[in-house]
């Protein structure tokens, strides 16, 4: 019944690649590292990018557009920038292609080299800050709240569908303040807002921290994560927000007059979230049957199915799923009706089960006599049968219930999984032998934690921001640490 | 009061550009032809994206999303896409840069080369057809109806701001299909779609006809438009439909087992509207006053602004706004609400005329006296007292009024610069000293096509499709000729 997919016991890697493939949701593409993002999965990441963008709209900010191309000199300008971004990428040199002499196809039109090569944006700090100093003189412009939905290009040497892709899909939000209060609060409240997206949407509970120098975005004086765990034991960063200090501001000389008529530097936050939440999502509550979606980023919550013998048969169903689709959907429920005839109910059963669809309603003749129906969960794959009275608010119920079960589920396997680790040994025992997230102490230098991760593959996901004082020996070093911070392997 | 917009009438492609920059619709960016879109801009097409993804879903299309780079020999598959797009194109050859040796910055690393350049998509045939082909094996995997929202990169000599632009966003839908009938019906219905959308949203009533061979899409067996008329008299092509036949099937070798059981290409087509559009929409309707929207797609459709001398008068003119703009939201019509005392009322009606919001609401303290409000309609610049009761039906009659009157005025243009050429000197004055769309006999040679244009600058914008049979002679050549074709200008 499982059509191929292996367990995650058996080959947790091969399972993922096995869900995305069997459920449709992506495929390599011909071009290295590129993937093709399928319906089923497109569908999925449009509720997301729909759930955001309210969320985003809702507390102030405006979508924009910015260039797919960068000139390779901005890079330069941020010096730890340019460190971090401007390596691996995709560079346009040419503008023009021409038949090849030997008829064998094109071939790349030398003079037609560009002056300056163009990078394909890795992440639009540099081209929005430079554009940026054209709209910014006086406090009174500010803030600027700005988002964008792109496709964004890194060229990875590994890559992995939707974990990471040399193309992903994003959405960059880029804001300039008079203050730095002012630039800290934003980055906080969109860290805010991808915590609420991320447990209430995508039902996966997130550890929300800072990262360590080491691993900050090149550029800013504070990156925000939010930080979930996998089904392996590996944690997933989900989303960043960016406190950018004035660095890109002095950068592209952006400068404004403030209220009190004095030239200053413009504050900066930048805040992302990508495809990657595809991958999070998947490897979060999906099953050895499939995939499982949250019932809020289904694109179809309920699939019906007729159980019938007869033509006749068939054609009362009909009739009687008419009615219950429509009041299903006047509830604001998607409804896929499957009375295909070419396929038997078993095999939809499991097609639609490995497609994650969380509820499957099942009706045959003896329910029509009965005023029944079948309704099956993929969360928990209960089976139960119900009237058909009152069915729309029963299925909302139900819904919500999926939505509950599966951030609860979620909750208590981070819960299962979270470890306090004292010495070495135990830590090592820990990361080798059981995964999951580990609060350990650290002595804060950048040298402890390279050493760390080379010796145990675990990194420092985040300083957590609920993390109470707490006076310790790093378990390396044995060095004071006043807190405690969260080690895992990592995605 | 116009905020330095020239006038249509003393400079129409400066107006253009005034309009752009003073509504704060886009920008040039520092990347040769490329735009930045602004919120304003962008705010106006995600209305206008939101409205047609309904279409294409209540037409049966889904979404998906496919790489940005297409592998160079894609292009050389099929004869004729490959002299009509791979020719200016921006042209990856790289993946990485370094430091540069003096310290001065980045510079592209030489070792880093591709083995086979990638283009950035111009319109994506290619990958999607080669995608399609592992897709594809029996008829019961057709049709498939997909469309992709994406960016795309044609390296344009001359640019203007959203008509023509190196980069620029569009949609593209690819269909596959079992037969040749169901491709054409396609690629129609997709034509009426587009034609419903100009019409209904944009207030832009549009010739629909098919390109001559001359004009046709490169790989497309039949193209077929819409063509609108702007306000200089010059036509701007809105959207494009094509039948591909089955060319990018046997360029990709996508075959399929038909319900008889034998092998065939599969049948095509591909369609797609662009960021062009907003060129389209304020060309076609604002005035020298500034941009004008039609209702369905203004992102605010009713800005209300207070009219007080005194604290105590505002105050009471909040708490009776936020009543009434509670009243119209809830009726489904977007609302601003602009009481920021740092701008005087007569800055703000200039302001919200410039920037096209389609009715602005004022109201003073004889207005709450007397229960009423002034509205002012951007389209016909009139205003009017009403009462305030039942105020939500009255906004929502002055919306569709509105939007109604902006495509019977765009209508009329039309119809008033609409002309019939019968002789080669009729048809150089009206082209040289009237423009609008001229009706002529054309002997259906690319020669003559060819000519015409050299000579006056006129293209046969498309053959529509509901022109009846008509004898008559080659308006240049004299040969006969079986129905009018429609000439003019165009962007």
């Amino acid at each position: 019944m499982s059509k191929e997919i292996i367990s995650r016991a058996e080959n947790y890697s091969q399972w993922y690649n096995d869900i995305i493939k069997k459920a449709g949701l992506a495929e390599n593409s011909p071009v290295r590292g590129c993937m093709v993002i399928k319906p089923n999965g497109f569908a999925v990441w449009e509720k997301m990018q729909a759930a955001l963008d309210k969320m985003f709209k809702d507390t102030g900010h405006v979508n924009a557009y910015f260039p797919l191309f960068i000139p390779k000199s901005f890079f330069s300008k941020e010096a730890s920038h340019v460190e971090g971004f401007a390596k691996e990428c995709a560079v346009v040199t040419h503008y023009r292609l021409k038949n090849a002499e030997d008829g064998s196809g094109v071939v790349v039109d030398e003079t037609a080299k560009l002056e300056e090569e163009l990078i394909v944006r890795p992440t639009s700090e540099t081209i929005i800050w430079d554009t940026y100093r054209n709209w910014i003189q006086s406090y009174r412009d500010l803030p600027i709240l700005i988002n964008q939905w792109a496709n964004v290009v890194r060229w990875e040497m590994r890559t992995r569908l939707f974990l990471r892709t040399t193309e992903f899909l994003w959405q960059e939000g880029h804001t300039a303040h008079a203050t730095r209060d002012e630039a800290i609060e934003e980055t906080e409240k969109m860290l805010n807002v991808y915590t609420e997206f991320a447990e209430k949407f995508m039902a996966i509970p997130v550890l929300r921290g800072i990262k360590t120098p080491n691993e900050r975005f090149a550029g800013a004086e504070e990156t925000y994560c939010i930080e979930a765990l996998m089904q392996d034991g590996k944690a997933l960063q989900a989303g960043t927000s960016h406190f950018l200090g004035q660095n890109f501001a002095k950068a592209f000389d952006v400068k404004f007059t403030n209220k009190e008529g004095k030239s200053d530097y413009v504050w900066a936050s930048s805040w992302g979230v990508s495809t990657r939440l595809m991958g999070a999502l998947i490897m979060a509550h999906s099953d050895d049957k499939g995939f499982v979606v949250p019932p809020k980023l289904a694109p179809i919550q309920v699939v019906i199915i007729p159980i019938h013998k007869t033509e006749a048969e068939l054609e009362t169903i009909n009739l009687k799923v008419k009615e219950i689709k429509q009041s299903l959907e006047k509830k604001g429920i998607s409804v896929k009706y499957d009375n295909d005839e070419s396929q038997k109910p078993g095999w939809k059963f499991a097609e639609y089960e490995l497609k994650g669809i969380p509820l499957r309603i099942a009706i045959g003749p003896r329910d029509i006599q009965n005023n029944t129906l079948e309704i099956a969960r993929r969360d928990t794959l209960e089976k139960a049968t119900y009237q058909q009275d009152d069915i729309a608010n029963k299925v909302l119920n139900l819904l919500e219930n999926i939505q509950a079960n599966l951030y609860q589920k979620a909750l208590d396997f981070r819960e299962n999984n979270t470890f306090h680790a004292n010495t070495w040994d135990e830590f090592v025992d820990i990361i080798e032998n059981k995964g999951g997230f580990v609060y350990a102490h650290w002595d804060g230098t950048d040298e402890t934690e390279q050493k760390i991760k080379e010796l145990t593959k675990a990194t420092i996901r985040c300083i957590p921001l609920d993390c109470k004082e707490e006076n310790g020996l790093c378990i390396l070093t044995g060095k004071p640490s006043s807190r405690r911070v969260v080690f895992a392997k990592a995605y």
